[in-house]
């Protein structure tokens, strides 16, 4: 009964966990299991991290310096060596899960995981991937991981695994929405599967320790897609209502005006509001790894596809509305001053990933325009895979405003003082629906 | 102050309220108005509905005989004699707006009954238009419609109309839902606009009386749109839906699992379920008065044709589903004995407009299927402008369950007994997700 001995340490918080992957989920997920007095033990292939959470830093703004002092308290050690695998019972992957270049799915840091762990898995363990992915991840490339292991290759002796006998495999879809005031990762109820009932059993013994509601599926595959719906239903959700604000500008009608009027049927209306661009880290990419799988079985993905090329032309269609205001008052793009305002890929968060922002300044960069930028959350840009600046962030103030040619409200920071700008400002381009229609406020 | 004597007379119960079109929208309107001790008198060019109406009774099966017997017993008349139109003060236009064969807005209702109160409209009056059209009917039809009355063009006197001064108009949505057991006429918000303030000053000293919360906007076609984007929301989201379902099915995962998974994403997330086709006279039909009205100006709704193309090709995928189950035990679609079940557009609702069942049948019967029926809705099924059946509901017993080849769940009335059906069925094709899991169930 191997299964109860695991089971046993994990419902009595005797059981030590691995978490794999400190960022934006790994994080508040180690946070999380250690206000729940398990031993925690922290991976990640970035030194920098590691060093920072030892010295009981954090390095992700809305997670708090305190949590990672008390976690520190409570034992919790960050560590880049993966020999301490073998001193664990369970092991969760949060490692990221991007698109290549063709839109393919990257998984080389799952691929990457599994090769620094493997050595250290040992019998009675329970792993179970976090990361978000494209339905058959866990059955075609973790079971056969797991299964491939022989004594030879492992570090430990005589380990043969046998799933759900002696090794136990889960799939539970992250679910973390960074800045979001209204729930936690304690709150957020968690889909949960397992490639057997054991497998499932243990898996819904660890989180109903962590998470006020477990929700248990029938099995890895439909987790997966689950996690993929969630964040199609978003991008699918803004790309529509991105077209349809192209259409009723045209039309001469506010969008924000209809979303608004819209959101107040009590049933079968849902508001999602345009942009500049998707941005963050799932919504951009995610459904594209449903449409990579299903196009192994013949099958398109429509909509994802849409809504792709329809949110990726989005900074397209704000750089062409910029042309158009400046142009208005005899300017070109080159040579203008153009300030954008907002980095972040939503307000009031620190990060950056897949920020349309960046995506905005590099095309007017390119088009000669003189580009500032002011974010509270940026002082300096960092570089990213696609994206390179050597600009820093400016202090808003009347004069500043006043010398802009135009100013690009692209993430709506509610720290901005929007009547300043308002006022001062002498062509505002708004891809957020923020300002008061006047003829200076170009919707975008 | 014209306005003032129209104003008061509304907000007095004073003011004569007539309701054209007596159908889904216009019947309950003219029960609220009646509750709330307006004089209603109701307009319709279809005779048998005014008969009806007039000896107390109820077509609609949702709509109780005993509101409209309140209603006769509070005064309430309904005719087919336009001239009464000159005794009223206010007019709410109500008529269906459905498509032409070639997808187009066909306004001939609302046109035909511009044409039947034109010659009775008088100085001082306030028209109000409900029917669902594109952004820019109110402005581009009823104006100049209004603005052309002249003396010559009506049975009244010295009839000249200057908008907003003796004559008022405005536009607000019906939001009507059917069977919707959460909300009524009266407590779902209601969106109003008006072609000039004194216009919307008055449509919404109107609805004020007969709604608790009236939702103000800048002008009809935002108003318009309102309407539009909210059935948009639906048809798009609906669309997605069943494609994924199509790609689920392809990877052997049940898409209702997967949607009740994510249903649990406390945010960020709204479920929406596929079937068999869309039905119903929203859904369907209004989101391509905004793609008709999107090519005047050059633009293109791609979202809402993708919808409207995987939607409509939903019976059909159906019915390849009913030849695959058919096949799998050696039998074709022609000869076999298919029941549907359900013939409403959506469940316990005897609404059979656009309904996909029937679409199903026809399609199932012109590959030779012996086709039988069971809906507690519909003893026989009415003639529409498109289909035409001479076949009878059957009661469903043991007997009849079992000597079908092949069952079609088409509209999950909570009146069938699915026990019973799952038990005695030998194939059932199930498009709502009701039936579990078995090897004689196929989702489709």
């Amino acid at each position: 009964m191997l299964i109860n001995n695991l089971k046993s340490k994990i419902q009595n918080r005797d059981a030590c966990v691995a978490i794999i992957g400190l960022g934006y989920v790994g994080l508040p997920l180690a946070i999380r299991f250690s206000q729940e007095d398990y031993s925690v033990t922290g991976f990640d292939i970035d030194e920098e991290k590691v060093k920072l959470l030892n010295i009981g830093k954090s390095y992700i703004k809305h997670i708090n310096t305190d949590d990672i002092t008390a976690m520190s308290a409570n034992g919790f050690k960050a560590t880049s060596d993966f020999s301490k695998i073998a001193e664990v019972d369970v092991i969760i992957i949060c490692v990221p899960t991007p698109l290549g270049v063709h839109n393919e799915p990257d998984l080389s840091f799952i691929h990457g995981t599994l090769e620094n762990i493997k050595p250290y898995l040992k019998e009675n363990q329970l792993l179970v991937l976090e990361s978000t992915t494209y339905p058959g991840t866990t059955e075609e490339i973790l079971v056969p991981f797991i299964n491939s292991i022989q004594n030879q290759e492992s570090k430990i002796e005589n380990q043969k695994f046998t799933l759900g006998v002696n090794f136990y495999l889960g799939y539970s879809p992250e679910r973390e929405d960074p800045g979001n005031k209204n729930y936690t990762t304690k709150t957020i109820p968690k889909v949960i599967s397992g490639v057997t009932e054991n497998c499932l059993e243990l898996t819904k013994a660890l989180y109903d320790q962590i998470v006020d509601q477990t929700v248990s599926v029938s099995s890895p595959k439909v987790a997966e897609m689950t996690k993929i719906l969630e964040n199609i239903h978003r991008a699918v959700n803004i790309g529509l209502v991105n077209e349809l604000k192209m259409v009723a500008d045209k039309m001469d009608i506010d969008i924000y005006e209809v979303i608004t009027a819209a959101a107040t049927k009590p049933f079968g209306f849902t508001p999602y509001y345009p942009g500049p661009g998707l941005g963050g880290h799932c919504i951009p990419i995610d459904p594209f790894y449903l449409t990579w799988k299903a196009k192994e079985i013949g099958m398109n993905t429509r909509f994802i596809e849409l809504a792709g090329e329809i949110n990726t032309a989005m900074p397209h269609y704000v750089v062409q509305k910029v042309g158009e205001a400046l142009n208005s008052v005899g300017k070109a793009i080159k040579g203008s001053k153009i300030l954008v305002l907002g980095l972040a890929y939503k307000k009031n968060v620190d990060d950056l990933r897949e920020s349309p922002s960046l995506e905005l300044m590099d095309i007017l960069l390119d088009k000669g325009a003189k580009v500032e930028y002011s974010d509270p959350f940026f002082k300096t840009i960092p570089r990213t895979r696609k994206h390179q600046f050597e600009l820093k962030s400016i202090k808003l103030n009347n004069d500043l405003l006043r010398s802009a040619d135009l100013i690009i409200l692209a993430t709506d920071h509610d720290d901005f003082d929007y009547g300043l700008i308002q006022k001062e400002g002498k062509l505002i381009v708004d891809t957020r629906g923020r300002f008061n229609n006047s003829e200076k406020v170009v919707k975008a």
